[in-house]
């Protein structure tokens, strides 16, 4: 099945918000194996969204459709697709009955155009709106399903999970499944992970292989179509174990909420373990990595932002000859902010960043120099030297990413 | 002129990423007055690409494609375009230099992938990439200008900025300039801002007005189109005077670079002040989105994560007993941290956040419940409660960004 997604409203072309919807919708086809072959974004028009409307009925079996159903003048959503379908807008007696109640409520006058929220497609499969006035509604018309729901990401959601997709899984031609894994990187750019799997990418038909690149990690997805779960993972298999043959030291994890700071996080409280860091030219990141996991003060003690030489050397005991001689960015500085922070904070681990965040060189040392050190209980301190390119804030998300990723190299030794 | 966005990555269409770069395209169009009618998404596919290209030529003076530029044999939107227009693509030597010495400075072998990234459509007009590989370019066939942007956004933006605009302004059928001035929010919501405005919203014309929310702030760009930058200027006067009658109190800044902690650092460093941080259930974004402005060690001396009870109390000297009886989520044990970490850090302000992010409650209090402790030197230290809505990610967000608000606003009473 062939399926698009067209969001309507001049606030997308203005540029005033992002098309979230469509991510949504996509990743909810995707989930039952509902290819999306486009994303169109068109303006509250009549005459271009006819044009849209068109061009979809001739390449698309679903077309979905978010935003427009709303009140006023600029919702011409339901009008226009009906108009293409040659139907009529009939008022939907629950949906009518639904918005007055919500006014009865709160004790507000009605005023007249919400009445048109209640008007539906005319033989339409109708979704209710459990969150706001407008329902959605689905019609099929010359071989192509019709789906209009509202643009409100907060009614959206809801009418999708509840009714949309039930709906939509009953359309499906046969039963097959989308069965993929998704495999983590770090250490390994994506240009170059794509070299080393050129030509399993160049031959995949099913399952598919995706990489990309996301906030400084790269992601490999494989997927699989089949009847059921366990083909799907069947034919996964041998194309992992290839993988994990060619690059499997640079794969962290797999998994779809699996960024470095996830599994680590994860790891630590499996382990019992707990972390504490010590960052100057991160300036928090790696602590506010740490802290946006759910659940992390159960393993993260605390972290000092050691911006100056002097926090370094009152607040961490680093001391002023090691400073001077060898400079804040150095391979002794970060051993002892390492040391010292898991000291004081009595972590398992302790993490340093020190570096050259740019956009000038400190010290005589290039940007993008960063010295990444990670202490840990009853084992050698170790530091790893990194020459990072882009601009500060690229610089800075990957020396915190390459702090996790050692730390974990670390846990593994342990 | 009319111009649509086409984004090419199957990982739009998969649900991976949200297209913000059309958004980012969306909003830089608008402020040059360029009316933006659609924007597609398409997969890493020719034939539908093609399709998607002519569709595009048929209907827009300008089409600006993202995405595809890469090394990989998925990017095809030189090659796609150049197929359309009918030229071939040639090495643009001074990329391939570039190319070259990134390798070079890093000490990496280039694989020969990256070779395809210096190619580009003979004859177009190539735009840098000051932070990647592949360049951007532009060719008109047909009356219609085709422009080829990298998809990365940290490659994508600063080339729009210092490139592609004076580019795109270049082709403006008549001499007329945009001149905008962007007011920065903190404090009123999107829709409260839009309601105290929405008679001028209304009316607009020329000048124009867009308020948007993003990052946890609220922007409001006010555009007029003159032939000159005084007749803009003199267009936009009344109506910003307009503005800051009504809701001035909330406007903490001007200018397209001046987010709460670019201003906040850019104050300091005039006034000769400095900030430290203690940061409990913020983890360090107070700190790093202070950092991530450069120049910004001249004022931050540090700060201390202090996620646990013990790091509160050892490292920051909060008695046990207020712990025990305020708890961790007080007013007091707020005060006490900013005033802790600003003497121990030696700054002239001091900066505490604690409070719950979720998605638990914890220590009985809710989630949302936010303190936000200012210390200053020679002033008695500021306490505020906060009730933040949403999930975890936006109320670590707009607690830190509140905390930047409170010490701009300490600072106007020092």
């Amino acid at each position: 099945m062939r399926a698009e997604i067209i969001a309507v409203g001049t606030e997308l072309l203005l540029g005033q918000i992002a098309n979230t919807n469509a991510q949504f919708m996509s990743q909810k086809l995707a989930e039952i194996g509902i290819g999306v072959y486009f994303h169109t974004v068109v303006g509250d028009n009549a005459e271009r969204l006819t044009q849209v409307i068109r061009l979809a009925a001739g390449r698309s079996d679903l077309v979905i459709f978010t935003g427009g159903l709303g009140p006023t003048q600029d919702d011409l959503t339901k009008e226009t697709v009906a108009e293409h379908v040659g139907v009529e807008l009939v008022t939907d007696r629950p949906a009518m009955q639904h918005i007055e109640d919500f006014f009865l409520q709160r004790g507000i006058v009605m005023t007249e155009n919400n009445r048109k929220q209640a008007l539906v497609l005319a033989g339409s499969h109708v979704f209710a709106n459990d969150f706001g006035m407008a329902p959605g509604m689905a019609i099929r018309h010359d071989s192509t399903t019709f789906v209009l729901l509202p643009g409100p990401p907060s009614e959206l959601y809801p009418m999708v999970e509840r009714y949309v997709m039930p709906y939509l899984t009953s359309l499906l031609p046969e039963q097959q499944v989308f069965h993929s894994r998704v495999f983590r990187f770090y250490g390994i750019g994506e240009s170059a992970l794509e070299e080393r799997l050129l030509d399993l990418i160049e031959k995949q038909d099913n399952p598919t292989i995706a990489p990309y690149a996301k906030e400084f990690e790269v992601t490999l997805r494989v997927t699989a179509r089949a009847a059921t779960a366990e083909e799907g993972e069947a034919l996964i298999l041998p194309v992992e174990n290839e993988i994990r043959n060619r690059v499997g030291q640079y794969i962290y994890g797999t998994g779809e909420d699996s960024s470095l700071h996830q599994v680590l996080v994860e790891e630590l409280r499996t382990r019992g373990e707990s972390i504490a860091c010590a960052e100057s030219c991160t300036g928090g990141t790696v602590a506010s990595l740490i802290t946006s996991v759910p659940g992390s003060s159960a393993v993260f003690r605390g972290g000092i932002v050691c911006y100056t030489n002097e926090v370094k050397n009152q607040v961490l005991g680093v001391p002023e000859e090691v400073l001077d001689t060898d400079g804040a960015v150095s391979e002794t500085t970060a051993k002892l902010l390492a040391e010292q922070v898991r000291e004081k904070l009595g972590s398992t681990y302790g993490v340093s960043v020190t570096g050259v965040a740019g956009p000038d060189p400190s010290e005589g040392k290039p940007v993008g120099l960063v010295y990444v050190g990670i202490a840990a209980e009853g084992l050698p301190t170790v530091v790893k030297e990194l020459r990072l390119a882009g601009k500060r804030r690229a610089i800075v998300g990957r020396a915190a990413k390459f702090a996790l990723f050692y730390a974990l190299q670390m846990q593994k030794e342990r």
